[in-house]
C-alpha cells in the first residue's frame, strides 16, 4: 500500500474540496483502483449519516488530518463510484462530505454518495464517506484559505493561492474551435483563482468582408468580438484573444485545447514542437481515430506522443451552434491524469508515496508505459486535474461529466459516425424509427466489441452506455446531424454519396464515410471483418457491393 | 456442486442444439452464476479454436458425452456470457459450439464465444468453448433425431419427438395483441416440432360494421382473417382462432400471453383462476409495473401470482402497427426459467440434481423464495425454456433477444414513459435534440438507480443499457411515440396535457401521466424524491407546482 495523499487541514469550507480532491486524485487513478482510508475518528460511534466534523486522531494539531491511502484491489473492477462522488460533489459546492472510520471493512455506502445510484458495491474498505450539510462556522474558525500539507508527521505550509494560474489557449478558431473558444474564456473570467483571464485562440488568418470592408479575421474577432466568418451573429467574451501566430497562442499556455479538422493535425504538431511547455497539458476536441491498415490511433493520444505532452479528449452530444447560442446540452471528457501531476495537498512532490520522489509511470490507452517521461505539472499552479478541467469546461448551459476512459469517448466520437451513415441508409429507405433504432443499437454493440477487441486494457464500457460521449452522442448523431442527414439524402433522391457531397456539401466530405473505409480495411487487415456485420454492410454499400435494398434482408436475420 | 444437465447424444446436428440447451439452462439459473464443465476430451492438446470434435471421455458409447456442471461461483456475477452465447448461436444456427477441457482453470473465452464481445470474464473454469464450422455428417453418422439421457452411467431414451406440443394462447386482441397474435400463430406453423398450429385468441366480443352488416368481431377475425376493429388491413393466419370465451381459449394451453390493457389485469386474473392448467406459463406484453404508495410490483409477477404460474416479459422498441405490416425491429423477452422446468436432456425430472427429486425454488426478482410451489411443465412436453420462446416470437421481421432479468425489461418498459413525457416538454418548449438527448440520458440513468433501488437482488443493467427493453425502447419512446408527442403538443399549443387528452386522445390516458403520478407519490413516501430530479420534475410540472418555463434552469445545473 502506498499513501497516496497526506493533509492536515483545518475545519473550514475548503474541506470539501480539498477532501474531494483526495478522492479525485484517487478516482483518477484507473486502471488501477484504489481503496481510501482516513485515520481514525476520534468519534467511531458518530452514525455515519451524521458525520459532520473530522477529528485528527492523534499528533498535536487540533485539526483534523485525514490520510487516504490508495491500493490496487482486486475486487474494485473501476473507480466508477468514486468518480460518480466526486461529481455529485461537484455539482453540489454546498455539500460536503465526512469521513467517518469503519470498524471493519465496508463497501463505500454508494447509494448515498452517488446521487444516480449507479455505481455498484466496490472493494473499498474501512472507510464510510457521507455527504452532509455545510459546515457552520463561527467567526473564530473562520477559513484561513491556506492550504497545509502534513508528511510525515512534519507540517507544511503552502500560500493562500497559487503563484502561477493556468493559462489556457484554444488552437482552432472555425465553428466549434470558436465556441469552445467562448466557453472557456467565460470560465476562465470566473475563475481568477484557477486560471489567466485572457485565452488565446490560434486563428487561421484569412481575409474576411465586413461591414464592407476586408478585414484580417483575427482583427475582426478582437475588435468585434464576433467570429463572422465561422460562428456569425454569437457575441464572443473580450478576453478571448484571436492569435494569428500559432506559436505565440500557446507560449507559457499550461492547458491547451485542440480544435480543428483532423486532417491538419500532423502539419500543427510540427509547428507546436518544442513552441510549448514541457509541461502543458491538453485536451482534444477533435473526434475520433487516426486508423490505417496498421494501426489505429486515438487522436488524443497521437497529439501527445507527437508534442510529448499528455492530451485527454472530449467529446458529447454536442452541435456547435447550439452551445454557441447558450442551448443547454452535456458532453464527456475523458482525462486520465498522468501520476506526475497528482500532487495534490501535498506541495513536495512526493504524493504517490514511493518515498524517493519518482513517479509512476503513467500509462496509455493499451495499459503500455508511456515512452516519453512526462514533466510534472509544476506545484506552484494549481493541481492540473478533472476538478481545474471541469471548472475549465463548464458553464450553466454546458453540462461537463469528467472520465478518465479516453478510449470509450475517443472511439465513441468516431464510429458513431459509422452508425449516423446507416441509419440514414435505412430511414432513406422508408424504414420507420423502431428499425433505425435497431440499427442504433447494433452499432453501438459493434463499437464496444471493437473497443473491447482493442484496447482491452483500458476500456470502460460504461463511458458509452451512460455518457453523453456514448449513447447521447449517438442518438444526436443519428437524428440529427451530417452523416445521418446526408446519407439518407443520398438514398432518397437515389444518387451515390459523393455526388451528396459534391452538390449539397460543396465538396466537404462526410466524416462517417472515411472511417468508414479506415476500420473497414483495417478490420479486413485482420480477416475479421465478418465480426462487425454493421461496420461491414456500411462499406459494402459505399462499394456498391451491397444495395440498400437489401439491407432490409442482411438486418432480418434471426 | 450439482449436476444439473448430463446428454448423451450423437454426432448429428442435434448436437448443437443440445449443447445449446445445456448452456441455455445454465444461464438461465440467473441470479445463480453457474460453471460448466465437460468431462474431459480425448483430445486435450487440440487447440481450442479448432476443437471441432466431441469426444468421451468414457464408456461404452462412441458417441460424446458431455457433462454440464453448474454451481454457484463468487467471481461470477453474471450470466451474460452464456446468454450472449447462447443468443449467437441462435442466430447462427449454422454455427456449432465445440467443447475442449482446459487443463487449468481458464476463464471462457469470450471473444471466440460472443460475437460482441459484451461479456465480461467470468468465473468460468475448466472450459474452452469454441465456435467452429457446421460438423459435416456422412450417411452413417445420420442423425437419429432421438434423444437420449444418461444419468449416473446408466442411459435412458426418450422418444423421437415429444408427445405433447406447447398449446399457445394469446389474452387480449387489441392493436397489439391481434399484432402478436399474428406474429405466434406463424410461428407456430412453421414449428409443429414445438408447438400445437392453433392458436386460440381470446377476443372481447363486440359488434362491428362489416361490408355493411353489424357481426361479432370473433367471427369476422374467424372468417375474413382480419381484426378489422384493431388492426384494420392485415391479414391474419388462418390458424389464429378468434375465442369469445376466455376459459375456452385458455384451455389445456401451456403458454399464456397476456396482452391487454393494464387496467383490465385484476378481472381478467380473476377469470382465469382455476381455469388454466396448473403448469401453463406465461409472458405478458403488457408493459410496466403497478406502483401504490405501499409497494411497487411488476406487473408479470402480479400475473404469476394471482394465477399461480410463472410469468414473464415482453418489452422492445417496438409499435404495433409497424410489426403488423412486417417492418423489422427488434424487442427483448425476459424470462427467468423456473428451476423445475430446466428438466433439459434428462427425462427423469431430476435435472437439478440434488438426487432427492426436489427442485430448487424458484426466486422472484426481489431473490426471494415464491410462495407458490409451481408444477413443473411435464417432461412429455418440449421444455419451456428460453429456447422454446425465442422461436415462439421470432419472424424474420421481430428480432428477439431473451434475458433472465424481468426488473430491467418492466421497470423500462414502464419508467420510460415518465422520460417520454419530459422530452415532449423540452422539445415543445423549443429545445433542441441535443438537448432532449440529455434528458433521456438522466432519464436512463434514474431508471437503472430505481432499479438498483428496489430490486437490487436481481437487476441486470445491462439489460437496459444493451437491450432493446432498454435504450432502444427509450429513444423509440422519446422521439416516435405517444407519451412524447402529447405533452409535446401541450407545451407547444400552452394547454394542460389533460385538454390534449379530452381533445386530442378522445379521453384516453397517456400511460406516461399515470406512471409518473404513481412513481412520485411511491418516492415521496420514502422521502427520496429528491434522489430522482427527472421523476420529480414531470411530476411538479403535472401539478402545475413547476412551470414548463422553469425547466431549463432546473437542469442548468451544473
Amino acid at each position: 500500500m502506498r499513501i497516496l495523499r497526506l493533509a492536515d487541514y483545518k475545519k473550514s469550507p475548503n474541506i470539501p474540496r480539498l477532501l474531494l480532491r483526495t478522492i479525485f486524485s484517487a478516482a483518477c487513478s484507473i486502471p488501477k483502483p484504489c481503496r481510501l482510508s482516513p485515520f481514525p475518528c476520534s468519534t467511531p460511534d458518530l452514525p455515519h449519516s451524521s458525520c459532520r466534523n473530522i477529528h485528527s486522531h492523534s499528533g498535536p494539531s487540533r485539526y483534523p488530518i485525514l490520510k487516504a491511502e490508495a491500493r490496487p484491489s482486486p475486487e474494485a473492477r473501476t473507480c466508477r463510484q468514486s468518480r460518480a462522488f466526486s461529481s455529485h460533489l461537484l455539482s453540489n459546492p454546498d455539500h460536503h462530505c465526512g469521513v467517518a472510520p469503519s470498524p471493519r471493512p465496508t463497501p463505500l455506502r454508494c447509494r448515498n454518495l452517488d446521487p444516480l445510484g449507479l455505481a455498484p458495491p466496490l472493494g473499498y474498505s474501512n472507510i464510510a464517506v457521507s455527504l452532509a450539510a455545510p459546515l457552520t462556522l463561527n467567526n473564530k474558525q473562520q477559513p484561513s484559505h491556506r492550504r497545509t500539507t502534513h508528511s510525515q508527521s512534519a507540517k507544511m505550509t503552502v500560500p493562500d493561492s497559487f503563484p502561477h494560474k493556468h493559462k489556457v489557449a484554444v488552437i482552432g478558431s472555425g465553428n466549434w474551435g470558436t465556441t469552445v473558444g467562448k466557453v472557456i474564456a467565460e470560465s476562465t473570467s470566473e475563475h481568477p483563482d484557477f486560471f489567466e483571464k485572457d485565452v488565446q485562440m490560434w486563428v487561421y488568418e484569412e481575409k474576411v468582408r465586413v461591414d464592407g470592408e476586408t478585414r484580417n479575421l483575427t482583427e475582426v474577432i478582437n475588435t468585434k468580438h464576433q467570429n463572422t466568418k465561422y460562428l456569425e451573429g454569437i457575441n464572443l467574451p473580450t478576453n478571448l484573444i484571436a492569435n494569428p501566430s500559432i506559436e505565440d497562442a500557446v507560449k507559457d499556455a499550461t492547458i491547451l485545447i485542440f480544435n480543428f479538422p483532423h486532417e491538419f493535425i500532423n502539419n500543427i504538431c510540427r509547428q507546436l514542437k518544442g513552441k510549448i511547455l514541457p509541461y502543458a497539458r491538453g485536451v482534444s476536441c477533435i473526434k475520433g481515430v487516426t486508423v490505417t491498415d496498421d494501426k489505429i490511433e486515438l487522436i488524443c493520444e497521437f497529439i501527445g506522443e507527437q508534442l510529448e505532452i499528455y492530451c485527454g479528449a472530449l467529446s458529447g452530444a454536442n452541435i456547435a451552434s447550439e452551445i454557441a447560442n447558450e442551448n443547454w446540452c452535456e458532453t464527456t471528457i475523458a482525462y486520465n491524469t498522468p501520476p506526475c501531476d497528482r500532487h495534490v495537498a501535498n506541495g513536495n512532490g512526493q504524493a504517490n508515496g514511493n518515498g524517493n520522489g519518482a513517479y509512476e509511470e503513467h500509462r496509455d490507452s493499451r495499459g503500455q508505459i508511456v515512452k516519453t517521461k512526462l514533466t510534472p505539472v509544476p506545484e506552484d499552479y494549481p493541481p492540473l486535474d478533472h476538478e481545474v478541467l471541469h471548472t475549465l469546461f463548464s458553464r450553466p448551459y454546458f453540462t461537463v461529466s469528467m472520465v478518465s476512459d479516453v478510449v470509450g469517448v475517443s472511439l465513441g466520437g468516431a464510429l458513431k459516425n459509422i452508425v449516423a451513415i446507416a441509419c440514414g441508409f435505412v430511414e432513406g429507405h422508408g424504414w420507420n424509427m423502431t428499425a433505425k433504432t435497431a440499427v442504433m443499437r447494433r452499432g453501438m454493440l459493434e463499437i464496444i466489441q471493437f473497443a473491447r477487441e482493442f484496447y482491452p486494457e483500458t476500456i470502460q464500457p460504461a463511458t458509452l452506455w451512460e455518457e453523453s460521449a456514448g449513447w447521447g452522442d449517438m442518438i444526436v448523431s443519428c437524428t440529427a446531424a451530417r452523416n445521418w442527414r446526408y446519407s439518407k439524402m443520398a438514398v432518397e433522391r437515389g444518387v451515390s454519396i459523393q455526388e451528396i457531397e459534391r452538390t449539397e456539401l460543396n465538396g466537404q466530405k462526410l466524416q462517417g464515410i472515411s472511417t468508414s473505409r479506415e476500420v473497414s480495411s483495417f478490420l479486413r487487415a485482420r480477416g475479421i471483418e465478418d465480426k462487425y456485420p454493421l461496420f461491414k454492410l456500411v462499406d459494402g454499400i459505399l462499394d456498391g457491393k451491397v444495395n440498400v435494398n437489401d439491407i432490409p434482408s442482411l438486418f432480418r436475420k434471426n
